[in-house]
């Protein structure tokens, strides 16, 4: 199969308490998948950017699951690896209503993708008709030979000709500021669009500004990325945030509109932004990346799970002005 | 059995994804029934005036649910037709979150009503002792010998003494603005009470105005109609909107106070509106249809369902400045 | 087995119709426990200090049910009188959405408790290790027994040097105002620490006053009480509110910051704000005791079910300032 | 509006743990509507033959609900007493499993139907055109007032020229067997025919024979009656069971196959036995009344909730030999 | 991307009420997707043998979701054709008890299958790596360009020196026994393999004998088929039938063991036999064919929904003899 | 607090796909908890003799939830350590039709309790005033040093003067038949009551017999214990069982009736038996020991989850033959 995306990274079966109820009160969890890099090849093929997923999973009805599920939406999946070592991470969603915030509990120890080595993928079979890689900073974290194995595919990337793209997905759970700092500065010069926010730069890189703005200029000179993004949430209550995102290629600032929006479920968005980013940014430049991405994280959060099941067409529609008005 | 008011029109399967979720992505579809018409004979019969809907429906599981439905609220369903003929319509609603509106995707070709005939209805008997025959722009955009059946039945709701009521509703999916003009316009000599928006006018009328005082008094006089009301909402977000409607008749403009509404299901608020102006407009005046009306459709937007639920006492607990506390 | 407060009271199932359906709609009935008392001592064992509850409950499946749930939260239920007289009492709770109130429909009537007798409890030895005690003005208002067990039931709690407890709440379906103050009067000279509403207050003792700080300063003077808390709530909405919440005790008005909170059930939040002071008083002060309940309360307007599943640790991050930002 | 039947008695909220939960553990509570003599109206009205079902219920979403439900399956309510008085009775139904039975738990005290008078009801008129009135023996324990309500319902049936059906339907909490006879045996004389089991007639007249069909005989034969029905049931497990009926009228027994039912929900059987049969009855004669009323209760067996959703065409189907085979 | 056999037909959303419930009772539908020949894709591609389905489907969130769903299950769906024309077909699944069989309420008028023409598809393209294609007796009923397609795309099978697999799975309520032979008959002759059922084959082509082997045997000879397989089932009930199938081939009849099984959801069963029956024979021979085809097709009964979820794991552990305990 | 019996082992989250889905298919689980000695120490608990469970827990929601749902059913749970060392324990079930046996997934792997050392728990205290220790052969299959601490349990309640009663419940996923025998073949000497069956004996024990008697016989002769007791399931299919047990104890077989069961969840039964068998045995002698458990035990088929909602008043019922009617 054909595809111009291949993203690498851990999937979880994710489970939710329905109506707002706690996790440790509830009878019933709705079972979704995501996974930070799962969740951009699935927003790019919603768009019609065909994508590829390599991860490994263990070898059961759950394992199967994730790959089916990933399938659903059109994600090629011919090239994960199914094994018998290691389980199926899995996380916990609470959804929170003000004063309190939404939380996730991770229960991804032990995953079969920790277990993941790197002569275990032909990169350079798998990579050789695309035109984009992209990882995040959560793989890495996972286990040394997890992080081995992303550092052999980016690498693979370049020599692919593959344009690079990584989110910097802070996660404090699974390792400190400094390990996230040493593992992957070093892969910083391979990658060409960066993906991340301000908090996260702060923390990995102790990389701080004035402005968002700055720090996506300071990033870009720092490591060379021919383009830093940077998504900006507001967190106005639980159920209502304001959502923007910029760009900083170039020399230049690129921004759009901020969007209100209400919150059915949040998990993802930044996810569904550097999906829609590289779609606009492939199909376009870094304006129309912009552009793409913000609409398509807007859209996110009015939809339950990970991933988002918007269409181009919707998209488009919000570029456009779409109103609040239904459409019938 | 009597009733003061008989509805005509088509009422439909409604299908939606509990819970936000998308359509494309659920495994679960709540079934409710709704039709303009219906809704409004709901409405009426909720508070307290006894009406009657005529439709035609597939002899069926399907076709007998929406009668049952219709008979639980408390409508007459004894001229409602069975048929062996035509399916019976659905519609599926998609809840939205800012930015992403609610939808509504119909299913209703090939329908049991759109084969009806005019000879199909003794509307001699069904009205004659009726105050008040509701009809909508929809039904005559289902087939010509729907739209045939509509004009024989307002003619002779007009020979039998009673009140005719329209409400405009343009539905851009069964046709286009020039049709729906060249059949509409002749029946509206017919219509002693108008119920539209401002948007459905333009669309369908040219009619545009400065204001939507100015509409309604534009309709009056070019139409004749007794009174025009005119239904206005704005959307703040998809979750609260504001609401409120003003009639003009008599050369007046009655108004009322604008709701905040937090929503839970904005489908059939326009319907309540019409049922409550019915309600106030036959027991009392048009000032009290207008509030009446308004406050109707005001709490129509808290409950799941084209239906309306509430009771008269509700309803005037409304107009007499229910709070937000908690009632016990 | 050892606890700190012994909490006395009746608890119902609670049945409330899911998505905000009305009662009289709905196919499915969610069921919860909730008592005003019974959720005060569940607050407090969720914060880690141990509380009984006694009542008396049907010897069948709904009244095991009642005392289950209860331990379920760590109450100890091991002085719960089972019978076979009377009922289990049941509570509807409709959900509503602005300008919709919530509400709540009882069918409370003939239940177990209300056959209580005096002599049924043997108030001296459970209360032999307790360090307070806890009533609310619905218990007498039960039944003429009902009401001597809670005045023997305090009496008994201040011979055994144990402080006294008791929040008005007035139910206007239970008694008039007349005979609330008639009943209530005579035991508010057993009271410590009296938690109610400006409102209840002024239906039940009459006082009125310019602010809610000088009601309580007026109550606490006329009946002597140690400490008067007052819960405030501002409806924004049927969605939203603000809550916050002030205690008069040693000449001084004890106030804290206003929560902003989004509604998924707000039933229970004053029981929520009297669990938190109780703590709060206990093992610290008067000021500590407003900071925690205020705390409690707003948490439990985040969550369905009169119970608050709330943790210390959770009550301890929104005195720190816990922000809306998802917590993974 | 015209009936042929006019049935008198309680009806109930039913709530049912769903999937063979426990009362005890469940989270959720189904809710449908059922009570022995509206279940016969609804039977009566799903086959095509009118009916009235006159009961008494508190004006509130419950009371209702109840109303409405019946009104959803065609039956006529328009007789229905709102009161202020008595709440709604209530029922719970477990689920069994071999060697569980399935059970039945009731909250039906104090209800609104246990406070109704002669006087309330103006069963000249409601029974002006009709030609059967069918109570049961449930009524009369309910309370003096609804045992005398019931009586004078009966003679005002025979003075109305109705034929008056009887389901003897004795129910243990309710009353004891001396109450029961001593009740229920003045009325047997007003009675056409009679609808019962081999064990209530022992338990309540202490009829005891050898087989089912001398039971029938001698029931006829001591109070005189028309017809004397009688269904047997075979527990070959909690989810099958044999069925089938027998009847005997001027001197004959009248039998029909016995059905293996798979079972969904058995409440209500017997209901549906009766409401075929009287269809059967009044359209044709006792052997068709067996049949159908055999058929019809059957098929009870398969549909969840206490009324019969099936049609006339499904029940003639089963006489016709119906298959198991999936139809399409 | 490459598969091994190309199914053609069309898929419909399957909406069931949940819990035995009548379709006229429900406030639910479970939402699955079925279509005989994209069964067969499903349960091929669940045994491991890559299929592709050919179909169209309306170009909405309704057709993607069958696409979506397809995908899932891995099957190939590349050829799908996404039109504007025709609506999304649906049906409808009662699940019966005994002794109410189960029943299937079709709403497929107007698809937009019905509307696909021969020259939409290259079949030349499709099947060109391809080693047997797929058809069945439904898709020519639903229009006559839907058979002109049917025809082309079975001679284009025969061209590519693909093996041609048909199931007669005759549909009354789509065309008549004569209007099914004309239009059937003619395409026999390129047919290799046949799956049916005695029943089938009787009202179809009119061939009734002794037994289900000599029906074999005489479709075989009078058409010339390689094979002819049957499905046997007997209704023990209608939650526990027996099932098994045979082949006749070479002159030889193949057989298996007969399954009891217990029924979740018998829809699909046939499908699940075929696809069993193709990875067997493609696989190994006809033989094998019978035992994967009849072990496939008693674990459907099993699952909810059309697509068989077993595994070829599954599979072969029931040809090993499986037992009954909890798998641990 | 005071209890007669300690239970020790792990308790998991035990997740169900509703309606018989496969795990592979579902989008909703059913939480239920459930453990081997956790389900020993609620049934004595429903039966109405006290039992405490120790164990090692996450601090974490999920921990906390399968500490309090122990506690909803009376059981002592404080003992039981948290920690933030190890995971919360998971297993998926699979309810099975035939031939399709219901299956069990377990994700326990990493465990809090696998963590667990001798020392953490104060064995002395913890049993210094129980008449029993209950463990099983799970728990020193989950790691060496809970296995460590089962061996120091059990000196620890020989020494406290408890009768020590082991299940040797064989986990083919934890350990091999070898590393079953060495580990627990010393702890034999340890155990007055072995409860087991038949093949669980042949693979850990070597023992084989003719008959389970003689099994029970050999067992008991063989390790000295005072009482053997074996349960014996036939699985007529997968939802119908029969089931029973037997005890050799001081030379004697004790035996009791077959229970024919069907089965809404079978897992469970086994350690109904055992709490069954215990209740009995502790409050009377073997035979009455059997007759408890076998009834118990047979209840448990009944009722979804690891727990047995049973009463004593229940089980009784069966002792004394309770039909199958239905019970109102």
């Amino acid at each position: 199969m054909m595809y111009d995306v291949v993203a690498f990274g851990e999937a979880m079966l994710r489970l939710s308490p329905p109506h707002f109820g706690r996790l440790e009160q509830t009878h019933c969890l709705d079972v979704e998948i995501g996974g930070s890099e799962l969740n951009v090849a699935v927003g790019l093929c919603r768009l019609g950017m065909p994508a590829a997923w390599v991860s490994k999973l263990p070898d059961s009805p759950l394992g199967r699951m994730v790959r089916n599920r990933a399938r659903e939406l059109g994600v090629d999946v011919s090239h994960v690896i199914f094994s018998n070592k290691g389980r199926q991470g899995l996380y916990f969603v609470e959804y929170g209503a003000a004063p309190r915030a939404s939380s996730v509990l991770y229960d991804r120890g032990h995953s079969a993708i920790s277990t993941i080595q790197p002569d275990e993928v032909d990169w350079k079979k798998i990579l050789s008709k695309a035109k984009l890689f992209h990882a995040s900073g959560i793989t890495p974290a996972l286990s040394p030979s997890a992080a081995e194995t992303t550092a052999v595919a980016m690498k693979a990337a370049k020599e692919a000709g593959c344009l690079v793209s990584y989110d910097l997905n802070y996660r404090k759970k699974l390792w400190s500021p400094a390990e996230a700092k040493r593992c992957q500065e070093p892969l910083m010069k391979l990658v060409d669009i960066l993906t991340t926010t301000e908090e996260d730069t702060g923390v990995v890189f102790g990389i701080k500004e004035d402005s968002y703005q700055k720090v996506a200029e300071s990033l870009a000179k720092t490591f060379g990325f021919k383009v830093v993004a940077i998504t900006l949430r507001e967190d106005i209550s639980v159920w209502k945030n304001n959502w923007t995102a910029i760009a900083y290629a170039d020399g230049k600032i690129y921004s759009d509109r901020t969007y209100t929006v209400e919150i059915v479920d949040r998990v993802g968005a930044g996810d569904s932004f550097t999906a829609g980013f590289l779609y606009g940014y492939l199909t376009g430049d870094v304006d129309k990346g912009v552009k793409y991405g913000n609409a398509l994280a807007a859209l996110k959060h009015t939809m339950p799970g990970d991933f988002n099941w918007s269409t181009l067409e919707e998209v488009e529609a919000q570029l456009k002005g779409a109103g609040l008005r239904i459409s019938r």
